[in-house]
């Protein structure tokens, strides 16, 4: 049988990750969306928020859309949920636990009701247009994923979502291996798969391995006990109370998104936790300091969370106190080392003991390393390998995991963002390539900021910045006054008090013989001359007022003193 | 014997780390100095090239100033030598590589033959005012490194510099076991230790590991083989020549660092190297890609390394062919990981297959583990522990590991950055708190640029700029013209031309209704009005011109597009 159109699909978004946070899927008058994350800005995104996939594709072909399909509820797959919504407004499909905290997320900003949530459990299948999508229970870091099976025209697709394969999941539900193999039996067109850990040797263990680290964690304590995570990372809340619950200690829960997000898991059953077991805050803060574990946000170090603000001393509700013991249950998101190690310095610094991994085994990656990958490959047994989430160089290292289990290269395609894949009559091609970066969020806008004010941004923290003002007689194209000369993140005030005066003589030298472009010339020249004295090349601005009189006077304003 | 004085040890500068690039021993009117290097900056210090300690104490007491003493020829222990002798020109002690390394780097600053180089072998003793200096050899990743015993009239205090225990080192020397334990037996008042790698269980694998992985890369790759390293880890560089002799590839030193350290190490026996192995990288451009190996800067992604360049197709001599095999053997420093892992990304996008740790063992650290920091305090036994090299959370890890072997709290100091430790009667005690953080290098000058300016350029980057240029009536107080408004690094030029009409407006009513400071009104109109409308707040400078005529004009000129 022929089929008439092409399976389009196309990873959308990811700060250098690919098809992490968005794909979609396209068969003729119908696209299908798979997730809606964000991604943290890189060190270089000055000033930038978070990120949300470019999906200007979509608007332009939003009466093709269909639905969105959530594979888990962690950010990076939900976080952008309420921005594509809030332009599209198709249904929304996940599993319980991940439709819970979306409807947290959404009524958080004021989105409540707005959307249609549609509950799917994991081993059900539901017919988005002419997609058939089976939902295929995955372990993870956090309860009730799943992978999918979509059965389109072209043939069955597979796609991971975030997955590992945890015999002892803290949830008592592995990855449905029966299923990823009836697939392979069925017969997989192409296998889009999570490459997170494809450089990391072997299988990824079990989330067990954090049990007996806490436990010696609780056992060595004698002060109070704080473990900061993921606010999204339920199946760690689950393993901290377990452990708690055995120690004798009451949990309190620090911080919005963990309050609310524990709520959401424990009402939807995904959290077992006795009502007896949890004390608020305040409550908790009077109670002997053995008897208690603080779970918090902060895992990453972020300023504004329980763990950042405990660590620089401005947290409202309590200090960290001699005796407590903080455990950071989590990696440092790429890029982020130096924020979490910085702020464990500060933590040892006010008297807390910190463990983190690799001082003990208290965090385990939620993702398949080579091993694994190796046997999602063997039970999917796709044609082709589309490796996805993650850097380039981890999509080459998947292909060639491939390539050793017999994919042969032709059969793999490394694409990055926006690279529309193509499947016609069982055979792969690569489309055309459409915008599928990301788009910044700053403040509450989303999109004003693109690379080019990323780049000004750059130039102006690189050397700042030097603004001259200057007043000249229309008529003689003489000074009226001596040129106002302020400096911003340039050198040091008294360096700029030394430089100043020397820049204002060479300012009223340029005008003096400038012919045409004062204002030209008066850059040039301060550039020449900065650059000789301090090496270095702040962003110079010239503002040229021109007047009839005898007399002007200008005077300074700026922001940074108030 | 009693002791007339106390002896003060000082740890100086590094960012973050603590005793690293620097340490000054002072009894009475005798300073001997350790170490003079440098830190790269993190990700929040903009637009900073590197970082030197601060050492306004020693030029305070540079009547005092004896002897500078280096442990080992990498940059965090050499490269602020020529800032330090700069200003006190004292006798320079190292061993012979090490000295050579140093010639180099001052002759490449136009400071040839302004030090008193003076040579020491491990093994010798040198007498620098009341201070007998040891040097004990020690292995590490550059050959001729040393740990220092020093005779002080306070006792014997050992520094280990960077070190490991590596059995089968490169150079076959291995640490001088016999040595330390002879201080052992002698008595030690105090250790001054590494803590780099605190957190890691176990041992450091030996150098001799990454032979097996580069022998698989040099079996496998079909074209030519790149292997980036840091120019001073000279027994990488041997390694590399082992390997390559082997498979009969011809060696072509790629970068300016990298061609003179190699040339220095082969002048001094430290790097063995047959004449004939070595080519000029012309020739070695034209020959069969199979049969050469280039090794190359910028094993950290720096943006004007060889690696930095290739990876963005700007280097001028040549560029990645597909087929290439590249070898980043080192890991990234803390804080750079995103650059490297960037770097990787954009080398496999040009064709490159990449080979880095953790994906082949290409790379070993060069620093104790935590049984080795365990032997190293069971040879020297000292009274006293003072964890040095590291974060703050890797003193506490070493005193812990300490405390293990039987050194109790009050025995352990950890301090930070120019914190005095004294020792009397064979008692330590904490001291003052001197000046002893980091001093900024940013262009060709030193120390113009302090927390203000970067925090300057931290507000610039975040938000960006907007300045406002009013020209107003001296008498009426009115505006003689629009006010002139641009922006910088704030939103896209597209949103921006949307908002300036409504600035404008904004600042013209201003001006009407402002009693007495015009500019502080209009800059605080502005400011909410831009906060309500993007949640961003720029940096506002606001310029008042005051002129008496009714005619003014007022023109920008920015240096961005120039």
């Amino acid at each position: 049988m022929k089929q008439s159109k092409p399976l389009r699909i196309i990873p959308l978004g990811g700060a250098g990750e690919i098809g992490k946070n968005m794909t979609a899927y396209e068969y003729g008058e119908n696209i299908l969306v798979v997730d809606a994350g964000i991604m943290f800005p890189t060190n270089d995104m000055l000033g930038i928020d978070y990120i949300i996939p470019d999906f200007q594709y979509l608007l332009k072909n939003r009466h093709k859309v269909r639905g969105l399909v959530i594979t888990h509820g962690h950010e990076d797959h939900i976080g952008a949920v309420r921005h594509l919504i809030d332009q599209i407004n198709v249904p929304i499909y996940a599993t319980p636990l991940t439709l819970g905290l979306i409807e947290g997320k959404l009524a958080r900003s004021g989105m409540d009701g707005k959307a249609q949530l549609i509950k799917v459990h994991a081993g059900e299948a539901v017919t988005i247009g002419p997609f058939r999508v089976e939902f295929v229970h995955v372990s993870h870091s956090i309860p009730d994923a799943v992978a999918l099976g979509i059965t389109t025209p072209a043939g069955l697709v597979v796609q991971t979502g975030d997955y590992k394969f945890d015999h002892t999941p803290v949830d008592g539900w592995p990855t449905d291996f029966g299923k990823l193999a009836e697939f392979g039996r069925r017969g997989v067109l192409a296998l889009l798969a999570d490459s997170t850990n494809a450089d990391k040797p072997g299988w990824t263990p079990s989330e067990q391995v954090i049990k007996p680290a806490l436990e010696s964690v609780f056992r060595e304590a004698e002060g109070r006990i704080l473990v900061a995570t993921f606010a999204s990372l339920i199946s760690r809340m689950q393993q901290v109370a377990d452990v708690a619950l055995e120690h004798g200690r009451k949990i309190a829960f620090v911080g919005t998104s963990m309050v609310e997000n524990a709520k959401i898991a424990r009402n939807l059953g995904y959290l077992d936790i006795p009502e007896p077991m949890i004390v608020p805050l305040e409550d908790a803060l009077k109670m002997p300091p053995e008897e208690v574990v603080l779970l918090c946000t902060g895992s990453q170090g972020e300023p504004s969370s329980i763990m950042g603000r405990l660590s620089v001393g401005t947290n409202r509700a309590f200090d960290i106190q001699p005796g407590d013991t903080i455990v950071l249950s989590s990696h440092p998101i790429p890029g982020n080392e130096e924020n979490v190690y910085r702020t464990i310095n500060r933590l040892f610094r006010r008297g807390a003991t910190v463990i983190y991994d690799p001082i003990a085994p208290v965090h385990v990656s939620g993702h398949a390393s080579q091993e694994e990958m190796k046997l999602m490959l063997q039970l999917v047994k796709p044609k082709y390998l589309v490796p996805v989430h993650g850097e380039l160089r981890h999509l080459h290292q998947h292909a060639k995991i491939g390539r050793e289990l017999g994919i042969p290269a032709e059969n793999t395609a490394i694409v990055e963002n926006g690279q529309v894949i193509e499947f016609v009559d069982g055979e792969m091609r690569l489309g055309e390539r459409i915008p599928g970066g990301w788009v910044f969020v700053d403040g509450s806008s989303v999109g004003t900021v693109n690379m080019d004010v990323l780049r000004e941004r750059e130039a102006l923290a690189r050397d700042g910045l030097v603004v001259v003002n200057l007043v000249l007689d229309t008529n003689t194209g003489k000074m009226l006054d001596e040129p106002e000369i302020i400096t911003r993140g340039f050198v040091h005030p008294d360096d700029a008090a030394d430089l100043i005066p020397a820049m204002s003589k060479r300012v009223a030298r340029a005008v003096r013989s400038a012919e045409g472009d004062v204002r030209g010339v008066v850059k040039q020249v301060l550039k020449s001359y900065l650059f000789n004295e301090t090496r270095r090349r702040p962003q110079i601005f010239v503002a040229v007022t021109e007047v009839k009189p005898q007399t002007a006077k200008t005077q300074w304003q700026d922001s940074i003193a108030a």
